[in-house]
């Protein structure tokens, strides 16, 4: 494979392809409408000490005062992993059934899972308490970008680093010393800007409501980040304080009639992390290096998990999770992939990045402090790419026990540097991590083991080349498959004594006979040089990255929104459907389809309906409102973020994006793209007429108030 | 716009674009799997005299005999358009409903419109005559290709068109007068083949069942070409002769279970055209020259209706036809042209086009005879491309008034010339056929007149450039909406007497001085010039596709279907859902997918249900297959086809394809295209619950016998 990742030719060739090319339209001088146009590329992630108003008021003639916005900040917490709300006075938290899943299954007696059988609380004694789970409230924000950025004087990168990260913990403890709270400094804009978050938390979360895991993720991994759609993803949880329920002051009034085709709609949450300020140069590694990379890798594991499955059911069902994960990866991948291979959406991008340099380069200042970084990080990147693919073979991860070996002879080797010379990840605790890590007691997938090993060899051998030390080394002469026969036949790695041995016991690795030591060993020095190169160009880049985050400022003041950082911010969008395989999607799907997708597949896995659902078929209005999708700004960390009207109301639930959207990762886009939530009406329904929980309906439409 | 047409750039830089080119392997002395891999690329359309017993044999383990092969041949019939089937001993035939939407208007009352209402005839005397329609029986199939071909002996293409015309003529009315019967001779492989095709006629067709055009076409334009789909696209006539009904010998069977997930089905039918043979010059000028042009003009056309719909709502419902026949024109070109535009399709042809050129060449005789073939087309079609804008806008046909005039201008030229150096189309009765269109007295839409001549003398100035003759003489430097303003003001050949005056009454149109005469006269001499060096291109160009269809026998041998001819065709598939938009389309769907959709689009067009399907809900069975997807090769024509089973049995209808069925056009794939059908219990269900045709529905499933 040849990279073409020079910022020569990137500009030209590369980035755009050759018919993108022709369309390319210098936007020098012209304003590029970042926020006055329909839509801001830089999408609608704001952050509450600074929201849009004017855009609000422009777009949707919708201009909130503060007490809205507090309010709606208050009402919302953030789980680990997630998002979510409070939705009555008495604590009642609202969120994703797939961010409960582990509590529910955690709180499941012996003789009843929960995930099958769904829960309901039929009085609040029933609640359970989710050992571990906590929801923290954002209760202030405050601007500490002078503060950190004052303790930044060094001159090199990794320095500037260090500075940077102690001033940022230093900041967080005084924080937390003086409130009595949790506190987190959240870099914005790559670091261009910091800001001090306080939270209240909540440490005794219970169980109220869930429905069966079939219903909250009907149509399964395979409908998984697509529309239409068909899932009550919901669960309830109470946050509890002294063994009562909590009765805060904000929580989310609901709304009657839901989601209407055409609403504005606001979506409070959690989004985890966007990659709408890459450069170009950036963008361009992560299409031709990165996820290509990615992709094969996932390609290859799934190769020979499908061809394990096939082998038993024991098989099937062992690898069944592994798989759908590898799937999930591999649809998730692909769809950032296809947005980077998208002469539009990289057209765009290129536009944007000419202007935002032709404004700093307008400015003799800005240009000598900011001028540089595009082309800093461009470099380093081509130079990342130099040697990526040696990178990867060296890193020695092909096999569990091929890794053992890499770790074994780095905890030797490590140990016997001075801390400062140590390679990233054995320095401080790193060391003892790494220990435990090689003497965790599992057994082996010998016949896994085997097949994983001998794939990489292969791979290897063929993107390295025949004469490559570490193919020789690993090969010795012999074809992939009988080296990772006689490896995994021959070492003593599979035993954690034998390690135990070499990690503690004084076996010297140097003398060590076992034939993956011994190849390793010489490998080493080598690996660590990849370690060493990557982790001093990644400091470039991370440190150019902050600056271009300052000079975003310097170029359009504080009209854009920054990258996600899994911290609160508020979205607006549109209720809408969209065009979509040469026919249009509707705004919301109602229980009719439902059933419908059921019956399509003859109620096979994973759109089989449970008995409740059966049984409930004559009760439920068939019509009622299931799903809907609308224009907001999502990603991953949304998952369980209420969506609000104008009132403030809740008319939904968030809990996917469509397959569309991904591409959104980094560009924002609302042709096409879509977040997908559940239908306020539709949980109200399930919980009267399918759950038997009308007591928490009751509770969150107030009627017990 | 440049072309890089030549065949000298052909191979390696437009045809595969820079990536797919990487990996461009020669097959050279390799054997194309045509039929024996998994997917011929040549599509499965196999004509009855050449069923691919083998390949059925290999992929199915199916071998009909010959009987079955008649059975199904003689129960077909061929509709103007369509295609249909004898279901039952008294001559009922089945069809798609927009098969017999021209019967269904004109058969009904004044009172009443049975599109709108749907019709039963409830006993046989309610049935009601269609006026001009009829249905041909394929009896025979006679291979006379020796015959046409002895009659070709000129030297020049143009000379050898007229021979073959004359030849196929002559075979075709000798068979006529021999049978009675209607006769048919059918080029096959461009005209590398013939086939003498006899069928019996039957032309007093009555309407014996018809639902409501909304149920028919659910979705209407939306979702048309596409899948998931909700049609009950049925409707049944039958067969009189002498006043009784007609007694076929053959007819189809019902199947009890209809379609199922994984069945073998085989449709039987009648495919319109596909470019399966087409050669990659051919398909490059397509995707360059032809299919860029028919959008921008379905783009303007279409810019310029929407503008006046928004004017006012007699403006919307005046439009509205016309805006949907446009729609579905760019729908299926822009799938067409994404065909043409994926790299994966061209690699398999360009490798096809590799293989068979190499055969031909490995064979001297055969190189000296067709060698040469690829090179003449690819230059035809490159030199088309010269002058292919010119040719566009020379046609003089951007509005209603600027067509008279060329007309008019043509008619009194070439009615001067001797009868053989006239243009195509002004031999023989031309000139009168075109008197007569010229003579045709429709109103003139002026305000539409208008905005068309302007977007069109717009379009000509940018493509053409100011100072080309057509543009200067009809601007005469206004700009376009100037020129078209004052066109329209003043042309008097709004008015038919003129029009006439300068047809018939001897009006000079040398001293005429009507503005569009005087600019047209001007430029006639041009515009034809273009016409007869494009006829002449065209010549060579049929000249020698039919060289390369006598070529693909030396080569393969008859393993290969000939592309699509509107004439009888058998083919196979298997009932397969396929990967769609992230997840999965069922392989059917469901009465409660119908109800689904229309909820989903709160009942709004074209989504909404019928008063008689809303009140049927309680009624039908929900889980009733409604619509499935096979694997079957078919294209437009094949509308009104039976599915049937391995038994001869109806288990469905087809009546669309997916959108992704439209690059099928040039080379079949079925990865992710697929055949839409209506299935055989949705039309059972229907009959009996919805529709009071419980007599139909006995009479097919064979109740009443």
């Amino acid at each position: 494979m040849t990279y073409f990742l020079s910022r020569r030719v990137l500009a030209p060739t590369l980035v755009l392809g050759a018919s993108a090319l022709l369309t390319f339209t210098p936007v020098r001088g012209q304003q590029t409408p970042v926020v006055a146009g329909s839509v801001p590329e830089f999408g609608t992630m704001w952050t509450f000490d600074a929201p849009p108003l004017d855009y609000w008021q422009s777009r949707y003639g919708f201009r909130p005062d503060q007490a809205w916005l507090d309010h709606l900040r208050l009402s919302a917490v953030r789980l680990p992993g997630c998002s979510a709300s409070f939705v009555s006075p008495d604590g009642l938290i609202m969120t994703n059934h797939h961010c409960s899943r582990s509590c529910i299954a955690q709180v499941s007696p012996p003789e009843t899972n929960y995930l099958r059988t769904g829960f309901t609380a039929a009085t609040a004694d029933d609640e359970l308490k989710c050992e571990g789970m906590y929801a923290d409230q954002l209760v202030s924000i405050e601007d500490v970008t002078s503060r950190i950025r004052g303790q930044i004087t060094a001159d090199t990168p990794a320095e500037q680093v260090a500075q940077r990260d102690a001033a940022i913990e230093s900041v967080r403890s005084a924080c937390e010393q003086a409130s009595g709270m949790r506190c987190q400094v959240v870099p914005l804009y790559n670091g261009g800007m910091y800001s001090l978050y306080t939270y209240r938390r909540f440490d005794d979360l219970r169980l109220v409501m869930a429905p069966e895991l079939e219903t909250a993720y009907f149509g399964g991994d395979s409908d998984n980040f697509t529309y239409p759609r068909y899932d009550v993803d919901v669960s309830f949880l109470r946050a509890y304080e002294n063994g009562q329920p909590v009765h805060p002051a904000d929580y989310l009034a609901w709304s009657e009639a839901g989601a209407k085709d055409g609403e504005t709609v606001f979506v409070v949450g959690n989004p985890g992390s966007t990659g709408r300020l890459l450069t170009l140069a950036q963008m361009v590694y992560l299409r031709d290096v990165d996820y290509p990379a990615r992709l094969a890798s996932y390609d290859a594991r799934m190769k020979i998990l499908q061809k394990l499955s096939a082998e038993s059911p024991e098989n099937a069902r062992r690898y069944e999770t592994t798989i759908l994960g590898i799937s999930n990866s591999q649809k998730a991948t692909q769809g950032y992939l296809s947005g980077l291979l998208d002469p539009k959406i990289m057209t765009r991008k290129a536009h944007f990045e000419q202007d935002f340099r032709s404004r700093i380069d307008a400015d003799p200042t800005l240009k000598a402090k900011y001028g540089g970084t595009w082309d800093a990080i461009a470099d380093a990147q081509l130079e990342l790419s130099t040697f990526a693919t040696q990178a990867r073979y060296y890193a020695l991860n092909g096999s569990t026990l091929l890794g053992y070996a890499i770790d074994i002879v780095r905890v030797a080797r490590q140990a016997a540097l001075p801390e400062g010379e140590r390679l990233p990840g054995f320095q401080g605790n790193g060391l003892d991590r790494m220990r435990r890590q090689i003497l965790r007691d599992r057994p082996l997938d010998e016949e896994l083991e085997r097949m994983q090993l001998a794939s990489w060899l292969a791979s290897a051998q063929k993107d390295l080349g025949p004469d490559d030390a570490l193919v020789k080394a690993l090969l010795g002469g012999r074809t992939p498959e009988a080296a990772a026969e006689e490896i995994v036949q021959t070492s003593h790695l599979k035993d954690v004594a034998e390690r135990k041995q070499l990690v503690e016991g004084g076996e010297d690795i140097d003398t060590c006979g076992d034939p993956l030591i011994v190849a390793v060993r010489d490998l080493e020095p080598t690996a660590n040089s990849y370690v060493k190169r990557a982790a001093q160009l990644n400091d470039v880049i991370s440190a150019n990255v902050a600056k271009l985050g300052e000079a975003i400022y310097a170029a359009y003041g504080k009209a854009l929104p920054p990258d996600a950082t899994f911290t609160l911010r508020i979205s607006d969008g549109v209720v809408k459907g969209f065009p979509m395989n040469g026919t249009v999607a509707p705004y919301k799907t109602t229980f009719y389809g439902l059933y419908a997708r059921s019956a399509d597949f003859d109620d096979a896995s994973p759109f089989q309906l449970t008995e409740r659902w059966k049984l409930a078929e004559s009760k439920v209005d068939m019509k009622t409102p299931m799903n809907f999708v609308s224009t907001a700004d999502i990603i991953g960390g949304n998952s369980g973020s209420p969506v609000v009207n104008e009132a403030g109301e809740v008319v939904g639930l968030v809990f996917d994006g469509n397959i569309e959207m991904l591409p959104n990762r980094f560009i924002f886009t609302d042709e096409v793209s879509r977040c997908v939530s559940v239908h306020s009406m539709a949980i109200m329904e399930a919980l009267r007429k399918v759950y038997d929980a009308g007591r928490i309906a009751d509770e969150v439409e107030g009627r017990n108030r």
